[in-house]
C-alpha cells in the first residue's frame, strides 16, 4: 500500500538526520495520499539507522492506523490536523531543532527581518498561543492542531509553511514531504540568524517593500530564481 | 569479574565521546551490579581510542578497588554516593559538556521550559549549593554526594535523572548505564535550548499542566509514546 | 569560451560548501575576464554535487547571457555591479553564512576589534543603507549596486575586501575568484567573533595605530607575513 | 639539526587543525631545545597539509634563522619572547581559536569560576594592557612579549600556562609542544564555557578554596588524578 509514498517518507525522516536537524529519536516526516486520504508517517521512538520504508505506519486523517505493526509518531493528531485544516499541504515535517525550539520555547515569532526569511516564507513565523488546562488534559494533540489552524487565521499556510508550537518546537510542511524538510531547514537557520540578530540590535524590522519583493521573486507569477520549469 | 557490566560501562564511555559530549578525558560512565554492590567504572585520565573491557576499574561502595591495575576516574566518590543515595540507580555519567556546564558554573537550576525537557526530566534540573570551605578541605569528593542528595530532597531522582554540580558540571543516571548516557545527551540539548531561550525571553515559564502532559505521556502509567514493551 | 576560468569559478564554489559558509543552495561565486569584460558565474538554484565547470553561465557587464543553457544566479546583477564599480576586482563571493548575515540583518557594520579582523580587512566592514521602496520595485538588484559603491565612498574597496548588504548577506571579493573565498571564511570568523565579543563588552574598540601595524605588515609595501612571493 | 624536535613541532601544529582550533592558517606551534638555546616553529602562511617536519624553521632566542628556506611565523618574536621569560616553557601555541579571541577582542580576563578551567588554570587567564602608539610603531612583537611578562608579575607561568593578547588572541605554553596544544584546547574550552555562564549569571564567582582544591588535586604534592606515573 503507497509503497512509493513510504519510500518518499523514509527518505524525508533521513533527510532529517543528515540535515543536523535531528537528536536521537526526535523528529518525524510524513506524507498525505489526498486521493485516499492515506497519511504515511514515521514510527514512534524508533531510531533512523535500520528503518525502512516497509515500517512506516499507514493512518487514516482520524488516527485510525490502516497499516504496520508499529505505533505511529506520538506527534501524528497534530501532523493530521495540519493535512485537516491546510488541504494544499502534501507533507509534514516536526523536529526539535535547536534554535526554532528555543523560539518556540520562549513564546516568540520569528521575525522576518532578512531576505533568507523572506525567500521561503512570507510572514514571521507565529508561534501558537498557550493552551489552556482543560485544552491540555482533555485532547492535547487534537488542541495543538486547532491553535496552529487559529495561528494562521488570515494568512495562507503555503506562504508562510512553518508554525512554532508553544513550548514544544517547529512543525514545517509543504506540497510534498521533501519540501516540507527543506522548509524545516531554511526554518532552523533563520532562527539560527534571528537569535544572533536580535542580540545584536533587538528593535530591527525589514522595509515591507523588500519583504514583498524577496518573496515575489522566488514565488511570484514572475518568479526569476532557480532555473525555468 | 562482570564480564558484561565492563562491555556495558566501555560502551557508554565511548558512546559519550560519539555523542560529542567529551572534550579530551573529560567524562566517565560507570555501572553497578546491585546483587554483588559493585560499581565498574572508567580509569582516570585514560584516552578513549585504546580503552579495553578490561581497563574498567571494579570498586565496591566504599571505594576500594576489588579489580583493575589502573586508578579509577577521580569523579568516582561522586558515582558512588548516587548509587548509595539512590537505591534505583543503575548506570551514573559525568560530563564536562559545554552548555550543561555553563549553567552549573552560573549556580542555576535548568528552567523547564519546554517539551523537550519536560518528556525526559520532571522538574527544573536542580543545581547544588555551595559547598563550605570545611567541606571542600575535608573530604571534597563525598561532600559532593551530600549536597546532591540534599538537591533532590521531596523530589525523585528517577523522574529528574539529572543534577548540575555547581562550578563543576552536570551528573546524569538511570536503570543502566546506557540510560545515564542518554540523559546525558538529553541534558546537553535542552541547557542549550534554555540558554537560547533565556537570552530571548528571561521571563519565561511553562505551564505546570503542560509538564505533567508531555512528562506523563511519555513516563505515566498510560505512556503512549514510543512502541509497547 | 573561458574554459580555465570556468574551472576556477567551480573550485570556488564548491570552496564555499567546503568552508561550511553553504546552506542548501545559498551561495555564489564569479570572475571577471577583464579583457573581454565576460564574467563567469554560478547557475542559479543549481545544487553543488553535480555541478561541472560546463554549466557555468557567462554573462556580459549589462547581464546578457552570452553562453550557457542554464539562468544565472539571481544575484548576477549585484556581481555585475561590484566589477563595474570596483575596477580591481576580479571575483565575488556571495553567501548567507551565519554571522555575517545576523549582523547584515542587524543592520550594523562590522568593528573592527581584533588582529584578525585587520589583518585582512582594513577598515569596519561596512553595512549598506536602507533601500528607498522605490529602488526596491524598480531596479532592486542593480540598486543593490549602487548602494554598495556609496558604502566605500572614501575607502579602497581592495583593502577592505567585503560588504554587508542590508536585510540580505555579505559579498566578498579579491583579485580572483579564490581571493574571494579567502575573504569570505575571513568575514564569516571575523562576525562570530565580533558578535561574541560585543556581548561580552559593548563598547570595545582598537587603537587605530594597532589597525595600521597589522594591516600594514601583511598588505603594507614592507609586509613581512607570509612567504617572500 | 633537531630532527625529534622538528616532529615533535610538525605533529603539534596538526593537533591544533585537528581539534579545530584552526581556520586557515592562523596558528603555530613551535618548541626549545633549551640546550642549545634554538627554537623550532612553523613556517609563515604555509598550509597544513602538505607542511613537512624538514619545512620547520630553526631560529635562535634573537630570532636569527639558524636553518630552513622559509621565513619563520610572523608571530615568532613573541614565541621568542615567552621562552625567554619564562625559563621552565618548553613549547609554545598560538591560535586565533574563537572564543579565545573574542575574550581578547573584549579586553577581558577569563574568569575561573569552573573546576574545567581550575584543574588545568590556576588563576583568570590573564588579558594584556594595551600597548603604547610608540611600542606598537617601534618594535610591536617584541613588545607584545614585554607586556605579556608584565601581565605575570606575582603569578607564577607554568600553573597558569596561557595568556590573551588584548585585541589579538591567545597564546598557551608548556612543558612541551604537545602540552601547548593541550593548554589550547582547554583555554578554548573554558573560553566558550565562560561566555556562555557570565550570559546567564554575570555576577558568578567561585570560592577560593575551590580553586585551590581542583588545582592541588590535579597538580600539587599530593595530586590523585589520572595514573600513578
Amino acid at each position: 500500500m503507497l509503497e512509493n509514498l513510504k519510500q518518499e517518507v523514509l527518505k524525508a525522516n533521513l533527510d532529517l538526520v543528515k540535515h543536523n536537524l535531528v537528536v536521537l529519536t526526535w523528529g518525524n516526516a510524513s506524507a498525505i495520499d489526498r486521493e485516499s486520504g492515506l497519511v504515511v508517517i514515521k514510527p514512534s521512538g524508533v531510531g533512523y539507522d535500520d528503518m525502512k520504508a516497509e515500517d512506516m505506519v499507514v493512518v487514516d486523517l482520524d488516527g485510525n492506523v490502516m497499516e504496520g505493526s508499529l505505533r505511529p509518531s506520538s506527534d501524528t493528531p497534530t501532523h493530521l490536523a495540519i493535512y485537516r485544516h491546510f488541504p494544499e499541504v502534501g507533507g509534514v515535517v516536526h523536529t526539535h531543532s535547536t534554535y526554532a525550539t528555543a523560539w518556540a520555547q520562549a513564546g516568540l515569532p520569528i521575525p522576518n527581518i532578512g531576505t533568507t526569511h523572506a525567500d521561503t516564507f512570507h510572514r514571521d513565523i507565529p508561534c501558537t498561543r498557550e493552551m489552556s488546562s482543560r485544552q491540555i488534559s482533555e485532547a492535547y494533540e487534537a488542541a495543538t492542531g486547532d491553535i496552529i489552524a487559529d495561528a494562521f487565521k488570515g494568512m495562507d499556510p503555503m506562504h508562510t509553511p512553518a508554525v512554532l508550537v508553544r513550548h514544544h518546537g517547529p512543525f514545517t510542511w509543504g506540497r510534498s514531504a521533501s519540501d516540507a524538510v527543506h522548509n524545516a531547514v531554511v526554518l532552523e537557520e533563520v532562527a539560527h540568524m534571528a537569535s544572533i540578530t536580535v542580540a545584536l540590535n533587538p528593535n530591527v524590522e525589514m522595509n515591507a517593500d523588500l519583504v514583498e519583493k524577496h518573496y515575489e521573486r522566488k514565488h511570484g507569477a514572475n518568479a526569476y530564481y532557480g532555473q525555468k520549469k
